[in-house]
């Protein structure tokens, strides 16, 4: 179940701490110019750099195994993988019997038995989102003539939000976010009526990503306390152009020609030096926890990219399914 | 593209005005006692009966055609029927050139080439949920133990909202709302880390419903302004039971063993009595229009049960998963 | 698990002697023509006709539910449901206790622990192929310029069968026999390497088809007698056309533009007036079984187009992802 | 479309002469040993010994990337990679413009426009049949007590084969030869009626494999010659064991309890040293081809533990899914 998309497909691989992660990418056409360079803007941005981002630092370095051939997609499968270096494993064992709140920790030990590979998150970590923005770059490729852009809306409810990241590091603490993507040049026609509208595609593969808690498209939650005349946006133009934008750039669950637009919640990083309290699941005893290692206090922070390539790599799906849709002729 | 799930998989057809709607759902085990009579309740929950719903009366009478063998599941696809009675279809004809706001026309005419069937909204019809509720109580009998229950948070951003709904029939108008889904009993470990997270599949299949414009778990978008202090749910038990539940009973995607909890937001009814304002794709001229018809003043007031079907088929599918994971043993 | 194909597919419901049967066929591209009247003459060549087939009498009218409008697909799944009318049950109950040699009653009631509906085999009926024919139909009009035709290679090791047909008519027996299938037409490109290759799609949508045995794919099993250098096909015209047929137009997994031709085995129908030995499940007893009901002779006569119907559907799927690759452009 | 499987699924990935080829198996239960050890047996059994075998040497050192924590699965997606180290890619080029017979160099030209990695056949390699065999040792371990094996049933025509394989080497040539696979030890009740059938999962899979020609269960072509009376199993035990086999272990697409039987027929190598002729796409002359290179002058010989993985593979997805059909109860 580790796989996204019904013709642009990715599969995702590898643990936070084992040799290497990646992802396959299946279903691009062949002929896309694609290297190990173009990828390099969007994981330096996914990097952490800021004030607040996690002291791990790895080189991000995408090694291209397949799918490519003289710097071009061949059709085949493209895999694309990233080493793991500088890790730390010596933390993790005792989480399976102490789990750490807000973590995965006692899900993944329920649902895999104790087998789960704990260290750093094992394939539960933010880290697989590293090959996600690399699936991005190519999904972007696959999306001619869109922009898609994003932008924190806010961090822990302040737009202006350095002085909360101080806070937070001086204090041990996390804190939340929210982002904002936006998909400009679409065409009108890419989605599907009910089980793959591009809401539940975009928020299919949004809420895959560690820490997410809600999205919403457009006028989103606002819009439950809005009337209908003031909510539907008045079609302004024959190519679909509306006054307004509530519905986010989708009607029926397809791409009606203006910007799609969404926004993510990201809770606070679970992970905070403050001490907490946890049961140990041996003893039943309620036990202090105060977790060292190396941790974002803000992942909404990286978080940007990231959302920008699920929005990427879902609407490439949605798009070749269009290419049928446009193409075929009686 | 018509179809939910991996293992327990529903396929809906059918449109607003052709004789009958419909949905296979695939993958129920055999042995499970399903008649007409168990989906009475779910569908008279859905039915419009309060102020604010529409006029338009259909019995909604379920037809088993196949997969039920003396009052229980045989392990074959079960199919279910409604006949479509009362349709009034005179109107739809010119909304392919004057698109109503708010609508899916304008998409479903540019991705279909105008060869879709819009009467009454056709495959896009909200009315295609009533066989959603119908497979959701399946999917309901799947969950043992397990309590959905659902409510209305809030009506135009009001908790009492009887005035307001008042207020929109009189004025013509209509008005959006947000519903809380609970589902109490679920065992820890179901779901899968990323691509079907619980929050992956339920959100896929939610967006999947007309209106829809947002959705959150647990703390939702509240969490972005907490800290990870405040956030972190305690553990408290061996079991999982954590102290507060702003995860939402899911940790890194998967089933915590706390009550899975997650709210949406619905817009209001695009459909409105009042004059709008929308561009004739053939002339190019902004007209004028106004939409009779039968139409949900507040369709929030009738997403509850929907809501819980969804949540329903979405965790089905990933309790059969668990069942793999569980009962395999070397 | 009772759909099949990616972009085109289809998913079937229905037993034996239910109420209808039918089929959902989803991703038809928007404003072919289609109506009931276009699959009279397919169902008509499946129909019980000639000396050896069934005495069965169904008018197998079909009942398009949904996806057309004004005679035309919409985009919208495709819904086709047939009424069963001529269905006599009495003799069933005892096969899940007495299993009949060579039906699928002993593997059904294992499978779904005696739940299942063995009425006429249920979902395991032969029947079942009609809505597969129905599909047939669309797929055959996606498949444009295409021409796909089949014969009866043999009946019971014979070219003039006639004589044998006879011969198990009078003894009660059955028989089986070979089917070809060739289609004339398919551009170059269709199918995938590897998972997705031409023969492993139609291989398996064929092997879904009751009581046949094995498959081939132009020189089939003959070509494991042959040495390379009178295997290979030339290639003679830079449209790829070769000089002989041996790959049975798919190299690579993909067309090649020369015809795809391939060849079903069918065995005889299990359902046979001879008396025969079975255990029952309950004593443990060897007892005496002797099936009345009314069977057909020999299947085969009756397999030509539901095989057309099944290469038909297949490729169908394959072509929608041709378009992908054909139209994309840089 | 380079996946196979619905919950035990395996996603391939590399070419002939790029850097590493690999595979990606999901869905394997936590808690399975397993290491590179387990694998050493079977690719040794696919490596070239004997005599018709090419003359290139890999080490196929099997490298785990993910998924394995302790050696044992852990419930994350388990990612096999081999290095390609000995390849020689200066031919290839011209075949893009002089195809060879039997080849998949035009087809792949013609879907990829020419994109292809053609160097040692790129994705269309045998080679990718190393990344299958690796994860049919996985899945042989899913099914437990299970006894898969394979023999080779003749060669040219021949039980005893090695003059012909003698000759062919002489002369330049290449052979085929046809492949015995049983599955001893299944339990009744795998697979799905129709588009799930065992015959169609294990011919799907099968048929991926280059060189494929022909796939039959138990009686296979010859029932085509049988009457019913002689061929239905006669069942004789309440286990569902039968007096005779013809039925290949699989009734109604369901294991019924006997040994899985099924062969398959290999076409000889199409690379020969004997001259050829083909068309120059380019000139659209005819011109003269011999291939050098290191080429199987059988591949039959090698292909007998790959079928076996195939088989594995395939019987591992429906052995997962009969977990749920088993271990289901109200």
């Amino acid at each position: 179940m580790n796989s996204f998309g019904n013709i642009f497909r990715v599969s995702i691989f590898g643990e936070s701490h084992g040799p290497s992660i990646g992802i396959i990418i299946d279903g691009a056409p062949a002929g896309i110019d694609f290297s190990e360079l173009d990828m390099e803007d969007d994981i330096k941005r996914r990097m952490p750099r800021e004030r607040g981002t996690t002291a791990r630092r790895e080189p991000d370095r995408p090694d291209i195994v397949s799918g490519i051939f003289n710097a071009k997609t061949t059709g085949a499968p493209v895999t694309i993988m990233f080493k793991n270096n500088n890790t730390i494993s010596k933390d993790y064992e005792r989480f399976n019997t102490i789990p750490r709140p807000g973590h995965a920790d006692f899900t993944a030990m329920k649902k895999y038995k104790g087998f789960n590979d704990n260290r750093g998150g094992g394939h539960f970590s933010g880290r697989i989102t590293l090959p996600l923005v690399a699936a991005g770059v190519l999904a972007k490729k696959i999306l001619k003539g869109v922009t898609i852009s994003s932008r924190i809306v806010e961090i822990g409810g302040k737009e202006n939000y350095q002085s909360i990241i101080d806070e937070v590091l001086l204090s041990g603490d996390s804190v939340g976010g929210i982002i904002e993507v936006k998909l400009a040049g679409l065409p009108a026609g890419l989605g599907e009526p009910f089980f793959n509208s591009c809401e539940s595609d975009i928020s299919h593969i949004i809420f895959s990503v560690p820490a997410v808690k809600g999205i919403e498209f457009g006028s989103g939650f606002a819009s439950a306390r809005m009337k209908g005349s003031g909510h539907n946006d008045m079609i302004i133009s024959t190519d679909g152009k509306t006054a307004t934008n509530n519905a986010g750039g989708i009607s029926g669950g397809i791409t009606n020609g203006n910007d799609v637009v969404f926004r993510v919640a990201v809770k606070p990083t679970p992970s905070i030096g403050l001490a907490q309290e946890t049961i140990n699941i041996e003893t039943g005893e309620i036990e202090n926890l105060s977790i060292n290692g190396r941790h974002d206090a803000c992942i909404a922070l990286r978080a940007p990219v990231i959302f920008e390539a699920c929005a990427a790599i879902a609407m490439a799906d949605l798009y070749l399914k269009y290419i049928i849709d446009n193409c075929w002729s009686i």
